[in-house]
């Protein structure tokens, strides 16, 4: 059998959207309230002076029915490449976890404000790490074309 | 309680560093084995078309009993302020779960070969994702003069 890692949500995302629409995240704010009974105020400490945080978080609301595990058009669009489901980042995967940078507006207490996180309202987060430049890509980056066209419009 | 969410790993890290050495990572190279028993070469269709990857995995030589909730000095350096744990990225976290973008070499099979990911031999691998330039921060990124002295000598 693998591994089991069993992980609690640290926190959870408040406000922004209430239905996982694939584009337009850019523009919505949302809230993420750690988790009161586990943590305070000093593990939020010092976060705001970073622009950015990469949050990691359960699609909590993809079913378990629909996990792929093999390839699969991105988006079920057939213009598009049929890829291993580790060839791209869309929810029905492995382990349902989702990980994206969004901008930090504000923290305060146990609670921060982001814009541009594209989960939804309710959806438990597992981590919350500040973007540091050192952690960007080392290197050029090469991607394919159906990668441009899935993000053109998606922030 | 919090939403405990159960994680499988997708797959192992093979080779590289045995030890969880601070710095020096970027030339290191290693591979991830996927579980044979869950996953075919289908799962990395088309991933050698891009550049790189984020790896997310377990720290799972970190100890359950020295994981911050609160703030501390990265790395234990006095010089450095003390931040809370979401706003560092060390190990001693709660799910103790790394989120590292590293170059991908080559793909073959259920495994994929990269240089520059910090995690070490035995590693379990709990999701591997593009990295898309559509998934980088949008806008300027801005840190405290910490992270970059952390990461001076990092990769």
């Amino acid at each position: 059998m693998p591994t089991i890692i069993p992980i609690a949500a640290v926190g959870y995302v408040r406000g922004g959207r209430v239905n996982p629409d694939d584009d337009g995240w850019q523009t919505v704010e949302a809230r993420i309230e750690l988790e009161a009974r586990e943590f305070g105020p000093e593990a939020l400490a010092g976060l705001g002076d970073f622009s950015h945080v990469e949050v990691l978080f359960h699609f909590h609301a993809a079913r378990q029915e629909t996990i792929e595990k093999g390839a699969r058009h991105p988006r079920g669009n057939f213009a598009w490449p049929k890829v291993g489901i580790f060839a791209q980042r869309g929810k029905d995967r492995p382990n349902r976890i989702g990980a994206t940078v969004c901008e930090l507006l504000s923290v305060s207490g146990t609670s921060l404000r982001v814009r541009g996180l594209d989960a939804i309202d309710g959806t438990p987060v597992i981590d919350i790490k500040p973007v540091m430049k050192g952690f960007l890509p080392r290197g050029p980056v090469r991607e394919p074309q159906w990668a441009k066209e899935l993000m053109a419009g998606y922030w």
